[in-house]
């Protein structure tokens, strides 16, 4: 008799889970830009905190506050029992942070998306970015809408999908902000003057540029100066907030339709106390000191001007995530490995996260990594990658965890290559002036 | 030209949201079986926090310590850098307690049942009860399997479906372990009876039993003596356990599959460090101290003793929720709000949580509650309802907020009814022996 159960591990699985590199599932603590990776100290660079704000003192303190005043948990949904008033606190903050109307908090990122369901009727059509997160992707599949794909970023193939459409439908564009494997943005600009020819509302997912991007970070509307081009925004409070949760902001119409239509609100327990007080901490600090912006886009910019000396495709990023193009899974899978060995824990992307023979090492910066961290990355993409004989340079032996520091950067060994100036000369012969970080 | 954002709210929450009682998103304070409802101290019986864990002092202290160790958040999702050692030790520690090979837990118990979708395949059947949770149905929805609905804990009718389904289809049967809104629990040996029969495996998601029922709190297959009759369970840490987050266990194979597919697993941020470290000390709680598992259906059982005695359907529940059927949804609204001015908050169902003219008013216990709450709870529900002609016995005029505590025990008001002996003197009457809840 068939069984349900009868399921097999996707390929790309059973690799990683086999004798080869082992990147996913590692158990670790990390904080500052570093992490302890089963006893051994690295350069932590897959890690989603671009502020640096999970271990921020008054982020901590706030949610150890929070913790003794309410206890760990409110147990009952928003609707019922969960709603402190930090909850409606944290909502009118982040509205007015983010320009809208209204916002409401969901208890995960993930979560925030799926809540928008309950706008995508049988009588609309939703027209989605195919590298969208896959919590976009579900809610769309949630939800009763048809819907239309576009190939990543195509303005041309988006036109046209709309040019086809039912004239009778409800329709909405929705996308992330910053795609988050390859650090590239969506075109906002032509994303708008579509939605705007054809009727359409656009739903941007700020999970990876609010906080970030924007002089005031209020994300990518900020960065393009098109503050009305966004109809309805949602985010994550886990990556420049350092803490957990998500957030939909819009329309107070909109807003209050969700609050009793959008099931993972009205029946999941709430963002917890500690999450709340962490978040309205962060939030503040997002707000006062925006050299953490400054100082993210600063070490990206440097790092991956060294990647590209080195002979690395760093593709067409120009934010905090940084990733190196390596095409086939195997050899990611082997770099990856080698840069770890090198005392460097980076993210190793293969599909179904970006599409088969499109795998890639994504980096992504915090405003608490330092320039010996930079260094310390430098020196192992160097190392390992002429290893692997991807870029050009002389192999070395593969050298011991955490042991390559400096080793490009001096020169010493038998092999070795023109010394690379390391980043603190190169800032120092930009001129560029320092950003305090605490 | 039409818009997607011109969607109307269910007549219900306009009904909800306009001049009326407002029993939903009321912000609020709440801990030991109080709550401070915008300034007014309250007897809450809204809350899942049956074990009274969320500010247990050595919940909060776990937080408070971990928080202080790691941060706010990990910032990343299980796969790439959100796994802690305390991440692996919650799950061998669960998987142990559930008596399951693994488990893994997830952010939120909303998206460990949305976990299972991966499981449901396209050449599959899935079985499930008309009652089941939202986040259940959901995980249906986003699968590739067909769906079979069967009416609430009709056995026969499941019967019916199994035996004409494809048998060549892999099968799941998905149910509830205790129906949250009315406090019935699934019909575990038939269930397991018709699995067997029928090829199909059972998926329980005990997110208000487990911690709850039991000898061992290990939830309904404890319960009913049929420790192997569950092939996979899902679950919550955010009611017994006083946190926040979920959990699946089941067979190695089943839990490595998820890991690598769950696309709530993969692409959220994971449980943060206070969450993990807080159930982990609730999990060490609800091991080592059955007696508030004994406290909370002693508790239920007066309630729903003195609920009957003064004329109210509190319908076929055995657990620490009691339902007040009352079926029209302005009736509930109008009880619910008379039951507040008399000071006790608790929870107006409506429908979609259930079906259209099956409103109630559903009360959870805790081990925190006291006599003095139970008796509070009875006067309120005692004056409220026959103010309203629910239950036989004269209307007094109507009170002010907590005003009513002992107004119909001591019988002193004009018109009053033959006092209700106060649930101390019912235990004393018993000869019950107190049970202690630290």
């Amino acid at each position: 008799m068939p069984d349900i159960f009868d399921k097999h591990l996707p390929s790309l699985a059973r690799d990683m889970t086999g004798e080869g590199p082992r990147p996913f599932y590692r158990a670790m603590a990390s904080g500052d830009g570093e992490a302890l990776v089963e006893g051994v100290r690295v350069v932590m660079t897959a890690c989603n905190d671009y502020l640096g704000l999970s271990g921020d003192p008054r982020v901590t303190a706030a949610a150890a506050k929070a913790l003794d005043l309410y206890g760990a948990s409110c147990s009952g949904s928003r609707l019922v029992c969960g709603t402190l008033p930090e909850h409606e606190e944290l909502e009118s903050r982040l509205a007015a942070f983010l320009g809208c109307d209204e916002a409401i908090v969901t208890t995960t990122g993930f979560q925030a998306n799926l809540a928008l369901t309950p706008l995508f009727g049988a009588a609309d059509l939703v027209f989605s970015d195919m590298a969208n997160h896959a919590s976009l992707v579900d809610a769309i599949r949630l939800g009763a809408a048809g819907k239309r794909l576009y190939r990543h970023s195509d303005m041309e193939h988006l036109a046209a999908e709309l040019s086809q459409a039912d004239p009778g439908a409800g329709k909405a564009i929705v996308t992330d902000g910053l795609f988050s494997m390859e650090g590239d943005l969506c075109r906002l600009p032509e994303l708008h003057a579509l939605a705007r020819r054809h009727g359409a509302r656009l739903i941007v997912d700020g999970a990876h540029d609010i906080g970030l991007l924007g002089a005031g970070g209020r994300g990518v509307a900020e960065h393009f100066g098109l503050p009305e081009a966004v109809d309805l925004r949602t985010g994550t409070l886990s990556k420049c907030f350092g803490s957990i949760g998500g957030v939909l902001a819009g329309p107070a119409d909109v807003i209050g339709y969700l609050r009793y239509t959008a099931r993972p609100v009205i029946f999941s327990a709430s963002m917890p106390p500690a999450a709340l007080a962490a978040a309205l901490a962060a939030l503040e600090i997002i707000q006062a000191e925006p050299e953490r912006r400054t100082r993210a886009f600063e070490l990206a910019a440097l790092l991956n001007e060294g990647l590209r000396e080195l002979g690395f495709d760093t593709g067409e990023s120009a934010t905090p995530i940084v990733p190196v193009h390596i095409g086939d899974a195997g050899l990611c899978g082997r770099m990856w490995q080698e840069v770890l060995d090198e005392g460097v824990f980076t993210h190793a992307v293969v599909a179904p996260a970006v599409p088969h023979g499109q795998a890639l090492i994504r980096l992504s910066l915090q405003a608490t990594h330092t320039e010996e961290h930079l260094d310390r990355i430098l020196d192992a993409f160097a190392a390992a990658g002429r290893r692997l004989g991807m870029i050009p340079g002389p192999a070395h032996a593969p050298g011991g965890a955490g042991a390559s520091s400096g080793r490009t950067r001096t020169g010493t060994q038998a092999g070795a290559v023109a010394p690379r100036p390391s980043i603190g000369a190169q800032r120092g012969a930009l001129g560029k002036q320092e950003v305090s970080v605490r």
